[in-house]
């Protein structure tokens, strides 16, 4: 038996995002059945970061085992043929694959998770990045979103910035760096830590955007931090805007 | 009556391009059916560029003429309104609307138009990217590209690199600047002039891509560019990597 490792990048429009689900198409699925046509073994994939519907990803990790003995290469290849065989679509791609060791864990041996999530902040609605963005209709103050973003770096109980739904036993994460770039007419949210909590970058995100757009203060959001309540924070910024950027080992 | 002048944005995919066709749906229809939802007048509306089917626009111009009389703000929110509401998708946006000079025409006017070309060098296939980028799946010397694209500049008969059914009287054209960029895994061409042959940038960089894969040389692109005939040049390279950047007046 040998394990692999492979890093994939998605567009997750219209997929349920990373993890199988009763009532749609997820990642893991696609690359499950792709890796059953290849090798003929139903075998399970585990991601390291469970990415929500619509969320997409730049270069996700993921391990699997295999009986059989095939080049990492033409595992790259054969899962880049059926995806796109059996999807008829070019939404999800294998950028790489390597054998590792057997007790390497996508998910537990994770370091750092970055997360990257664009705002378009003007008038007219994205056409090219139409799904890849969250569009806001007037220009935000970046400046101040910069300002106030520093509230949430180390360590803090973000019991209200995760959904009402998540699992994670503690609230306690820390954020190693958050980073906000004005970039050809978009916003960049770049955001680093070692795990998250569910729903945490967006809801993040859609508090700095209250800022952005002057309704809020600094004060106000170190006062949803402290607050302790999911209903005390922003809202939760769209999943499109969202991009799992890269994991680090 | 009053001329406009707007700038589009869009995705060119699946679109029979700028102009008006029989056999599907172009840019120019579009705005046309959404300004007469608008404005209640039938109207032609003249774009910069011509673009072709499935090349993309970051900022399109065009110019029409209107009776009643419409703030133009009103203008780009009505047809961003009406072709939402027309098409149902997001292909379409238009960034600007402004009162114009009665004689403005956007096509002949334009002193500079910039085009932008996107090419992913990589084995395994765009997902985030997908239909906005060549795929080429052996990386290029990028480097070779740009010391070669330098054949370009200046003024030349650009008959080996134009489309067969290229309607302009001369084939001779002048490259202000031309300029290649490798960045985050992708190569960008940029491409100014004041006008350009049909499929001319397309021909450019089908020709460099042969440079980029070290199966032609330098002297291999002079002399194509001597030879004055279509099969001397590179292919045309696909549509869905082209971009409309911007135009100058």
């Amino acid at each position: 038996m040998t394990r692999y490792k492979i890093n994939i990048e998605y567009d997750g429009t219209n997929l349920v995002g990373w993890q199988k689900q009763k009532n749609g198409i997820s990642i893991q699925e696609i690359l499950e059945n792709s890796l059953f046509k290849l090798s003929g073994e139903k075998i399970s994939i585990q991601g390291a970061g469970r990415t929500d519907s619509n969320v997409h990803a730049l270069n996700q990790v993921a391990h699997f085992d295999l009986n059989k003995k095939i080049k990492p290469d033409s595992i790259r290849d054969g899962l880049n043929f059926h995806i796109k065989n059996l999807y008829k679509k070019n939404k999800i791609s294998v950028l790489n694959c390597k054998k590792t060791k057997k007790d390497f864990n996508a998910r537990f041996d994770a370091k750092e998770r970055t997360y990257l999530y664009k705002i378009l902040d003007r008038r007219s609605p994205p056409a090219i990045q139409n799904k890849k963005v969250w569009h806001i209709k007037k220009k935000l103050n970046d400046k101040l979103m910069k300002e106030t973003s520093k509230v949430f770096l180390g360590k803090h109980n973000f019991t209200s910035f995760r959904s009402t739904e998540c699992q994670a036993k503690s609230p306690v994460k820390t954020i190693n760096s958050i980073k906000i770039i004005r970039k050809s007419g978009e916003i960049e949210i770049w955001i680093k830590a070692r795990s998250f909590l569910h729903n945490q970058c967006r809801i993040i995100v859609g508090t700095l955007m209250m800022v952005g757009k002057e309704k809020w203060k600094k004060k106000d959001v170190e006062k949803a931090l402290r607050a302790k309540k999911r209903g005390a924070a922003g809202q939760t910024a769209p999943a499109c805007g969202l991009f799992l950027h890269s994991i680090k080992y």
